[in-house]
């Protein structure tokens, strides 16, 4: 299926399905080929040598050992060399916020890293403006040079009855968001207890969602596979990103779920499930690699979607595999099969050139048909959305902090004091509910050792509140 | 992605996803529960023994190795006692017309075969009543109590300018069709020649289908697999059936088709072309089983897409694979895979209890969670619809014909002549232009031999016109 999601400064196949046939058959010639490379096909999985890609209106015309006859004059000649060419990458579910940057910027850090189309839920932007906010959001991502498909966000808040949000996202939100140009789909259905217990606003945002003939994302972050899981599958959602080990992608593949596996910034949730397919031998075809959250400094520093296939096919996987996991996986779970996500006609040509399949350097980016990055450096333009005054004061306070909003008070005459403490877990989710002993000095208990304070400060509505507790885990001595 | 397609008649997930959470949660007892069986899961690829599946409002609700928590008081309880649990089967491409049956006989007959959907093009009524005869075929599709989705007519005449029809289909019917609740996708794009020089017309209407979100049917008759090829693929159909070599069906899946390989009553090109899998070991997920065109004698003697499949693992293909051909990939090509092709939460609750996966018996079929079938008996009602007289009568012929009409007049005073013959290849569609010496008697040519004669009649426009011709291949002596 082709979703109409085209920007409205890109013309969609439909539009220029003349030119592509005329390109194709020789009749005129192309605005670019990509000569004599190794054609990665993530439909057959095979590594075809020596073909020529050509391109035209930003879609691919033509894919052959030999393009020539779409070769003009004014045609610019990329030659790959020899070097392989694969599908521009594909993030199958993340947040452009985790990465403390816009849209444009986000596109600016990752189009080096080779990715070319993303899956994004701005729900922490839905939490501070609300709808007007995800459109912003989705407006600045449909600028960009790459692919930037919005999810609605389901669940701002997260937790409801337990957050002081500055805004809330109803069903009605997410109904009008559907018929927006850029919404691809519900983004995470976090509250997967509301799903279960088949809450009437949740099931609303799904129906919307179903209605409109897009794809309902999920969130389901418990261990419990038996009938609370089936119930959350049940009401809707078609995939999942909150599974840790092979028997949570099993369960999600089985009941006709896909799996997406991610490597963010802190989350470390591949290797332990792609085993399902490495080991098990499933078929591979419902696993989606994804980075759910990637902090730019990871970014910079060790890549992106580039990062998660390398990683994958040190799991063990078949670089093809992971490839298609990336790419083919990706476009086909979002009714994108025939838009993105392979090196064939009618889609966008969206072009890796690399010359390693297991270590993925990335050396030339194309993202429908213009060359955006060579060598790790980002060539294109990345337009600013302009921002409205309001989206860049929304810290709402009322009064200045001072020190002794962060003092505990410890119960009268106590020296010390046995406190509940939050424990993280590296690389992962959950958390661990602690106790420690912690010493007291002038009334106020005090952080020690490897306990760190950690302070919520209410900034939506000026309330003043500021809640305090302690967390350990961090590795601080 | 969900279509929505359901019948008026039968509820869509959104609707009835209150019911299903609240089934598989144990809140609510199931309408019917399938126990005890061999769950074939066409995600996975795998089988997994001693499964159960609980439905509600014709949909799968839950599937695990214990639904008794679904079971209550009214719950009907089918014992698989075993034996394996595989999805409906969906035949990707046909024609109703050809078994010589309206659409509600037409189901009447496949289902005891395991039929449960099927994408049908209507192309032979859209010749003789136009764009009406096809909303009638598609209005007694939906009232079936399979799935039978239409695929809209896209080339009648199939051959402009060398044909008299009743009528013809046009762009802008094409695009009214989209509208229609049970139009899936645009039927075989025959003129492909035309799409090949890019025929405004043809261009024209995959583009109102692609606008419309739907899947373009090819039809790319031709052993040419350079540019022609490319520019027809360039220009928007998402699929083929009438590859006859490996080759053929390999080209199509590396340039992003799905390659429908189809056994008729008289076509077989599954052995020829499914080695692309079973010896070359492509990826299998773009490649779809189909029939085109089965006569009735051969679904009633030799079945339906059941045929199709066995014959696949006849041929080498491994049985969870060849089910995957007419299931999950028909499923997931026309965007349905969130409604029909596997036995996983949510989807129409098609399913078909079988003791055996290679010689695949058809012993109970299950329709939207309605038993259909038992030991190859329709239990199911197939609603005729109201067909209005014209429909009926539809013969044109203004006069009636005398033996005189047939006679091929010989050459003045020849006692013999070479005349032009089609020379038929069993099972194939491609005919050979051959040439004959033919005896003359009292100035007419005669058939001799295994030669007979065929003639058109024109019937539509009450022209009068009759095109005599010559004919081999049959096996006449």
């Amino acid at each position: 299926m082709t979703q109409e999601t085209s920007p409205p400064s890109f013309a969609g196949w439909a539009d220029v399905a003349p030119l592509l046939v005329d390109v194709a058959a020789g009749r005129r010639p192309a605005d670019r080929v990509v000569r004599g490379g190794a054609w990665v096909n993530v439909h057959t999985r095979e590594v075809l040598a020596g073909h020529d890609i050509a391109i035209t209106a930003g879609r691919i015309a033509f894919v052959a050992p030999n393009a020539s006859h779409c070769i003009g004059d004014r045609t610019d000649v990329i030659e790959a060399e020899g070097r392989y060419m694969i599908p521009g990458l594909c993030d199958g579910h993340m947040h452009i916020e985790s990465g403390m940057l816009t849209p444009a910027e986000f596109a600016r850090a990752v189009i080096p890293q080779g990715t070319t189309s993303m899956f994004t839920d701005p729900h922490e932007i839905a939490n501070v403006l609300g709808l007007e906010g995800v459109r912003m959001m989705h407006d600045e991502a449909l600028m960009q040079p790459i692919n930037i498909f919005t999810q609605m966000p389901s669940c701002a808040p997260s937790a409801p009855g337990m957050e002081t949000t500055g805004f809330e996202i109803s069903a009605a939100d997410v109904a009008e968001a559907m018929t927006w140009p850029g919404i691809i789909g519900l983004g995470e259905m976090m509250n997967f207890p509301g799903v279960s217990n088949a809450d009437p606003q949740m099931l609303a945002e799904i129906a919307a969602t179903q209605r409109a003939g897009k794809t309902v994302g999920g969130h389901y972050a418990s261990p419990d596979l038996g009938p609370a899981f089936a119930a959350y599958v049940a009401g809707g959602p078609a995939d999942d990103h909150e599974g840790t080990c092979e028997a949570d992608a099993v369960a999600r593949m089985r009941l006709g779920m896909r799996s997406m596996i991610r490597l963010g910034s802190a989350w470390y949730d591949v290797q332990s499930q792609i085993t399902a397919i490495t080991e098990k031998g499933l078929d591979p075809r419902n696993m989606i690699l994804c980075t759910d959250d990637s902090h730019s400094g990871t970014i910079v520093n060790d890549g992106h979607m580039n990062r998660v296939v390398r990683h994958a096919i040190e799991c063990g996987c078949e670089p093809l595999v992971a490839l298609q996991m990336a790419t083919i996986n990706t476009a086909t779970h979002f009714g994108l099969e025939r838009e993105i996500g392979s090196l064939t006609p009618g889609r966008r040509a969206d072009v890796i050139l690399t010359s390693d399949l297991n270590a993925l350097p990335i050396e030339v980016v194309i993202a429908r048909g213009e060359v955006v990055a060579r060598d790790g450096i980002c060539l294109a333009d990345c337009p600013h959305y302009d921002w409205p005054a309001e989206a860049c004061a929304t810290v709402n306070m009322a009064r200045d902090l001072t020190a002794a909003d962060f003092h505990i008070a410890a119960p009268e005459g106590a020296n010390a004091v046995t406190a509940n403490v939050i424990g993280v877990v590296e690389n992962q989710a959950p958390t661990q509910a602690l106790k420690f002993e912690l010493p007291v000095t002038e009334g106020r208990v005090q952080a020690t050792g490897e306990v760190a304070q950690i302070a919520l400060v209410e900034r939506h509505r000026a309330t003043g509140g500021v809640v305090n507790g302690f967390v350990s885990g961090f590795g601080y001595e």
